[in-house]
């Protein structure tokens, strides 16, 4: 089995380095990850300029663009064979909720998916995480489970993992994505040269976090598994539409 | 009625200029779009830096961010009111079927809605585009219409307009996103320094461009509108997921 | 006789639309600047990646680059003729003393010099000028002075012009860089996610600004205009490092 | 006595790390470098947003800035010490001639001058260098020397060094810079989305590389050291300026 890995935290990140460890046993492993943080980088594409590829001393190859540049470019010219599964992350911080149109962890995934590979998005549910090794654990039981018995269909899953010790964990909960709160407003600045500047504020809490999300699921301290579509079409709305439109 | 314009293209794009003046007897219109050219951006949010706000000669305002960091600062923080829509575009160039995962212009409207605001993403189905007119009033008719009859429901709407005179278009038509064949593979170029460097390829030709779908709308010269949504979770498979797990 | 403009605030900026409207009657003029605000950019040359040139609706060149790479770009290929002149500016805001090594006004007539054309570059002595007219009259005066004798000597001229009426200034004085104090030290903040950042200081205030400087002359209600070298070899310091090294 | 060391290749490069490992036993070496390949960012500060300090698993502190924001920052406010010498390298690939005014490696240890710290960059003169380790032992000699003996004056230095095996060096000289041709033509390329664009070429060859230039120097095989100064007034042409304005 061959799989691809990648992040959108940077190369160097120790939650790369610890998944890319605990997968080596089950796998050919191969590294391509952003040179430097991409966090928030959603599936931005790079277009308007060229990737460039280098190899860190460990093995593991770091590309001048966005996560979803380091699966495109690695799955349709850089390595030689199609990778079994593509897995991202293990991100140091959420993805739940509305987070997963952000997020450069799951565009990674997704990118994959896209291009016809299993595909999986892990993070850790806090940031600054200290127990990257559960999450490794899960997947390193995940891929285990699906060389035993694979999936009748394609699936891109996104993993959320609660930051304690694996033998805490309660289990394993299928979810929905929930809902966050509007993001706070954005905080004014200014720089040593007197200009205005906005940060952009920090994600909303969470609203929808009833029973069956992933937000209810981690704080319960299950590992909580998505299956997303990359499908945006809101098929309820068709007929609603069709009726609006003179 | 207040709009709130936006883009990938950048604020001196001829496809934002038209938009602005084809509405501005319509509505109240503020316009706050990327100082360059972000095609590609996707929903990225800049997180690392802050952001800056300048306005051009025009009254357009402008910021060194993406699309969504546009929406995003104008809605939390910019300007002082809530606007009634957000519309983005016209861009150059189409953004049907799995275009809408790494477009800048769908993006801006996702933001917008997500913020809870009527959203709206328009696109020219070719690239250097000759009728961002046809566009532009297309659009013009949507929100008179709009305004004569509110939708009963949030939307998120992305229209994709032929690119002919608009006494050729033949109507308007509901659809769902069609999908791509894979993009082409990555072409490797050589630095003038003798790096070795990787530009990603084409977008691959519409695969799945069956009847209903927005592919099949453009090409027989309709406008297609097909509603969005940012829940990502896919629905269908969570039963398929729950069985599989151990 | 032809010149090429450039600038660091970017090609949408006052002080460059007024310099060219000035020039106009003079000479042909080329304007090749940055799409974007690259203040503090230097020499700095794009090398890996490539640059892309568009053009605005007045007919101005920008540049996803430097302020160097707009010069080196016009001059080595963009353009088909060789200038007579590059002249860089008006920059909003001071380039005097040690500024002259950061600046990227300075820089773009620098690389005009360094290609073989006589070049001028030119700033307001106030960030958020009021008086661009003065500055622009500047130049006129002292191109029309050279279309009638010539310089007998190749030279780049660094002009810092005080932000005041044209018909209160005192005069031309030609000085030598002062120098500044040391810069503030960097200034440390929070992102509203809880990182540590670091905001580069302001520059430090004139230490060396006795007659003969740049400082002395513009505090004076003088033009000051600096001929500058690209040689940064200290050839004082040749014989004393001889004795030195083993 | 304490070193604080930068480069622009970033901080991963194996010239830094040679460099750092051959000076630990001399002194307390602090490495802070931008987190990716500055080459050719010459003196740029970052002003229009603020700087992250990340540490990496050896120790490293990386920036994401250029090498000048890396000592600026470092001097002005991350470390809580004066270091008594910069150094900048060791970098793969030449700064000779010209070079000096677009290299990130020379700009580091320009920054460090500029704040009072006795400076060295330097440089390999072949690109993708097989003897990072002669230029360690050359920087090794030097500051033996320094500690033993220290200058008269604050000096800058521009240091580089043939590839070849430190025994078949042929010594050291002090030279001027010298001075290359123009630079090759910008080269024009297509993007796969058809748009053209264009490379800045490769650097000119040595114009005036005579008895008593750096380029001079390493093509006899001995190491060359420039003092280089900070002031780029052209006292030469003052008095011909004088006599040439009206």
């Amino acid at each position: 089995m061959r799989i691809l890995l990648s992040n959108d935290d940077g190369y160097f990140a120790p939650g790369l380095t610890t998944l890319a460890e605990a997968l080596a046993p089950l796998a050919e492993i191969t590294v391509v990850a952003p040179e430097r943080n991409r966090s928030g980088a959603s599936n931005s594409l790079t277009l308007d300029r060229p990737l460039t590829v280098r190899q860190a001393h460990n093995g593991f190859y770091f590309v001048n663009g966005t996560p979803t540049d380091c699966v495109h470019l690695a799955v349709t010219g850089l390595i030689d064979f199609m990778p079994d599964m593509v897995i991202s992350g293990i991100n140091d911080g959420a993805n739940m909720g509305d987070d997963t149109i952000y997020s450069g962890t799951v565009a990674a995934a997704m990118e994959g998916f896209l291009l016809g590979v299993p595909s999986i998005a892990v993070s850790m549910t806090q940031h600054s995480a200290k127990y990257f090794q559960t999450a490794a654990q899960v997947i390193v039981d995940m891929v285990k489970h699906y060389q035993r018995k694979p999936l009748p269909q394609p699936v891109l899953l996104n993993v959320n993992v609660p930051d304690i010790p694996h033998d805490q964990l309660k289990g394993v909960h299928v979810t929905r994505l929930g809902k966050r709160h509007k993001a706070e407003p954005v905080i004014k600045a200014n720089t040593p040269r007197g200009e205005t500047v906005y940060w952009v504020g920090a994600a909303g809490a969470a609203q929808d976090d009833g029973e069956g999300t992933d937000f209810h699921a981690v704080r319960h301290e299950f590992v909580s598994v998505t299956p997303l579509q990359i499908d945006l079409t809101r098929y309820q709305q068709l007929d609603m539409l069709k009726g609006w439109l003179p």
